[in-house]
This record gives C-alpha cells, structure tokens and sequence, in this order.
C-alpha cells in the first residue's frame, strides 16, 4: 500500500487526474489542507504540496514517519525547505519545466513593453491624446540574466531569438555555457551590470541568493536601463530599489515577484509611472495547474515502478542541480 | 548642376548630413514646404519627400519640367502616387528596409501585451489590486500577416522566432514562400481567417487593399483574436471593426494607423479595453531620421554615379515588387 497525501490549499480544486489515483490498487488518497496536515502525515509515503506556497510540513514534519518523497508543485521550493527535511533522505522533486517558456514569455512582454513605451501610449490613450514618439529596439539591446537554471536559460534563448544579447550571472564564473556564453558569478553583479539594457532576476531564494540584489548593484546599473524580477522577491533589497527608481538611479521595472504577496496597497511600488506590477502569475498560462498535475502524476508512475526521477532538487542548494 | 529639392514640414528639422549636400560642387540644394513647392519645382531633377505623408507634388505637380526621381522617407507611398506621376517616367523609390524590424517588434509587443493581459495588469495595479489570473503562451499560437511585402517577412520572421506559426495574405495565393510557406489570396481573407489568434494588417494602401478588411473578415475571425494594424488604416472599414469590437466578434486590437490621423479625440476606438491605441509610430525608434537621411543619402550618390537603385517603387502596384 502505497499512501499519498495531497495538501491542498482551501478553495482550489484538485484535477480528477490526482484525485483518480485513489481509485487504483494499493494507494491509499488523502487530501488535507494546512491545519489537518499532522493527522494525515503518519503513514504517508508521498506528499504532493498542491499548495505549493505552504509552509505546513516544517510544522507537521514531526508526524511524518514514512515519508519518502515531496513534490512541490512549483519551481522555487524556498518555502518548502526546512533543516530537517534538507538533513533527511526525503527526496524532494519541484515543478521543474512547466513554467519556464510562460515566464521567458513575461520577461519579454516585460522587456517590450518598457522598450516601446506601451505604458506611455495606454496614459495617453486614457486622455485621447495623440502623442507621437520615437522607441525603442529591443534588438541588439544586452541583458543580464540573474539565474542559470532551466528558466533562466529558456528566458536566455527566448531573447537571444528576438536578437537580444545575454549574459548570465550564476553561483560562479565560467565560460563557455551553452545558453549564455559567459556566466558571470552573480556576487559580482555590481562589477558587471553597467552597460546592460535589461536586468532580469530569476534566481532561485536561497541563503546566498537573499538580499542579492541591492543598492550597490541599483548604483552600477545605466540609468537607462530596466530591473526585472520573476524570481522570488526576497532576493532583492526592496527598499534598495524604491529608492533607485525615486532617485531615477535606474529607468523602470517589471515586477512580479515580491517580499511580501499580495503587495500591500500601501506599498510605494504600486505608484511608480515606470514600474509594470504584476500579482506573481508570470509563470501561469491557461492549463498550467493541469500541467503541474500531469508533471506529478508522471513523477508518480515512476515512483510506483521504481524508476529514477529525471531530476531532484539539491536540497543543500535550495535547487535543482 | 543637380537641383536636389527636399520638401519639409514646418518645424521639422533637417539633417546636416542633408543640407551639406547644398555644399558640395554640382548640386544644389532646394529646401520648400507644401506651399511653396510648386516655386521649387521648375529646374528640380530629384525630390525627396522629408515630409513624408505630404500630398503636395499631386498639386505642384504641373511646374515639375525636368524631375526625373521622387523619394519617400517612408515605407507607403499612397499619399505620394497619382495618375500623372503613375504615368510619367518619374522614378520613385521609399524607405525600404528602414522600419522593418522596429515595426515587427512593435507587433510582438502588441501580441504579448494581448497575450499576458497587461493592460488588465496596468488598470489593476492603478488600484492596487492583487488580481492573480493565468495568461495565454505565445508560442504556438497562430498569426495571418496580410501583406507580404518587406515589413510583412520581418514580421513573420520575428513572429516564428518565438514560436508563433505564421500564415501569409498577399495579392495571389501561392506556395513555397520562403517566409511564410503558403500564401493565401488576401481577397479570400474571409475564407481563411477562422482559427487564427492574430491577424495583422502590414499591406500598402492600393485600389486592391482600400477597405479590404471589413465586417466579413472580422465576422470569420475566431472571437478570440486580435486584429493589429501597422500598416494603413484605410486598409480597414474602421466602421466595421468598431462594430466588430462592440459585438465582441473579435477580442481586442493593436491599431497604430486609422483612416483619419491624427485619430480625432471623439472617436470611439479610444475607449476600448482590449484596444491599444499607439500614434502612427511603430517604426519610428531613436535614430529613426537619421536612418532616413543615411538612406536617402546612400540612394543619392549612386544617382550621382549613375548608378541603378536597389529598389524601385512600382508605381502601379504602388508597392516595392
């Protein structure tokens, strides 16, 4: 008997894909949300975190006493990671895949949009006026692309095909990457970032990774240029940056990732006539949460066969390898 | 001597690169506005067309006795051709090339802009409002070029660089194109426009395209889809696509040329939701006259060398073949 429990946020539906598999042989289903998680844990072999943003399992980790696997249905497993889960042999799986073309797809909606001034043109459209304007080109502009996993590199070849120049940052330098030529090591960032168009935050949260990016790196960027964030907003000094779009040290933003979610209605970033917000949602297309159900239930056929996952996250690292 | 005459708007500036010409042994350099071209004229052996939309050699016309090359700093010359020009030996050339890949990024920002739901997210974020929902992908959809001309290849390659399938329309069906595969009749636009998720309008003004699109082929367009405009806006019924958006036969648009420019300040299409309103500019990003006068300036010393054009306009067709 092989159980599974599915943590489910209150409110959302789970695909009759997931539920289905409680009708099969030998799995047991269990659905539970945060408060009753410590009940549903003992027994538990696998842990399909539907609520991918919980913290749950750090409080009810204690009851998991067969617990083998966690799968995130998410690609940053921040929230999820906990000391002791890191030093157990839990294997951990995230959403790896499913949202990396979605959000290179944001990025350069992002990027666009900054480019031929479409915020400019919607204020104008409002009042009727007529304000004829030179733009942008986005081609043969430079990026700088803050994170070298599967996102980051699906964002990479998205604008390398629209003729935009990329370079990565990483957690080293190196040469010679297939996606972005040279990877730069991201701690340097300050030392690398003028000169570049667009800066683009898809780094994972991790110890080394929090609070990356702040008011040195806001001074090194051209004041010309666009900060973009489709990571994790902890990554980033959010006041660091209130303050470099006030002091016009850079030229805008596209946000979609924040320290805190939903953004207050009081925060100074909502106000900014250059700063596009958006309510972390880059990464969701229409069917995205019946792709992160076939993504696990793949995973689970596997699990049952006892076969290899084609990848796990290193939980030492807080990402996939 | 070559009298060279540039015909200028008021209070547009000319580039050096243009009026040194007046210096230069052999030449010499004629600078009129609309009122006083037909005073210019006589004498003249090239006009360029600074001012681009101007319809006043139609009207001057008469006192041109030894004109033998009209330029248009522009892609369209539907404003410049009529019959005693058509019929005259008068060689006229345009901009080609110039506006190509700036007005091919300006269509991808009108799809993504459609597609990730911005002007949703922007009218949000004036609230402040943390409205998470899921967006459409790009890549796969499916876009019908009406034009196949420079612009409208470098629209669909840029398009097919992200993953966008592309369909042609031009003034005959064919196969085997090298930019877009199969072409179909643009006559035929309503037979064919079913199952697009974008239908963008890039043909010349001619007798064939005035009003070629209209009620039938918004009727056919899926309820779903954007129509965009970069082309002309007397290509369209404007009347009919009003209508199209009101009845929500068709889902939102991009419109960057109307049948009146300025657009006036009652018209309806100003007050859409799902309609981008941009001034006549999609190929206009920095630099843009100075590329004109780099490009005329090229044109003009192989006229003086005697030598061919790259490209000429056919005056019938009123379009670079």
């Amino acid at each position: 008997m092989t159980v599974l429990t599915i943590l489910n946020a209150p409110g959302t539906e789970i695909p009759d894909l997931l539920t289905d598999l409680g009708d099969r042989d030998g799995i047991e289903l269990r659905i539970a949300e945060a408060e009753t998680l410590s009940r549903a844990l003992p027994g538990t072999d696998v842990l399909l975190m539907w609520d991918f943003f919980s913290t749950a399992l750090r409080d009810a980790y204690a009851s998991a006493d067969r617990l083998t696997w966690v799968h995130a249905a998410a690609a940053g497993v921040d929230s999820l990671l906990f000391d002791e889960l890191v030093d157990s042999p839990v294997t951990v799986t995230n959403a790896r895949g499913t949202f990396d073309r979605p959000i290179a797809e944001f990025v350069l909606n992002y990027i666009l949009m900054h480019a031929k001034s479409s915020i400019g043109s919607l204020a104008d459209q409002r009042e009727q006026k007529w304000n004829r304007r030179s733009t942008r080109d986005v081609a043969g502009s430079k990026a700088m692309i803050v994170g070298t996993g599967a996102i980051g590199r699906e964002v990479a070849r998205l604008l390398k095909a629209v003729d935009i120049e990329v370079t990565g940052a990483g957690s080293h330098a190196r040469g010679g990457d297939a996606d972005f030529g040279d990877v730069i090591d991201s701690s340097t960032l300050a030392d690398h970032v003028g000169g570049y168009d667009w800066v683009i935050d898809i780094a994972p949260l991790t110890e080394r990774t929090d609070r990356l990016i702040g008011s040195e790196v806001f001074a090194a960027m051209d004041d010309t240029a666009v900060f973009i964030n489709v990571g994790r907003g902890d990554t980033v000094d959010t006041d660091a940056l209130v303050a470099a779009l006030r002091g016009k040290e850079i030229a805008g933003a596209g946000l979609d990732v924040f320290d805190e979610e939903p953004l207050p209605a009081d925060h100074p970033l909502w106000g900014f006539d250059d700063v596009i917000i958006t309510p972390h949602m880059s990464g969701d297309t229409r069917g995205w949460r019946m792709r992160l159900a076939e993504q696990f239930h793949r995973l689970f056929e596997r699990y049952l066969a006892g076969e290899e996952f084609p990848h796990t996250v290193d939980k030492k690292l807080g990402y996939v390898r």
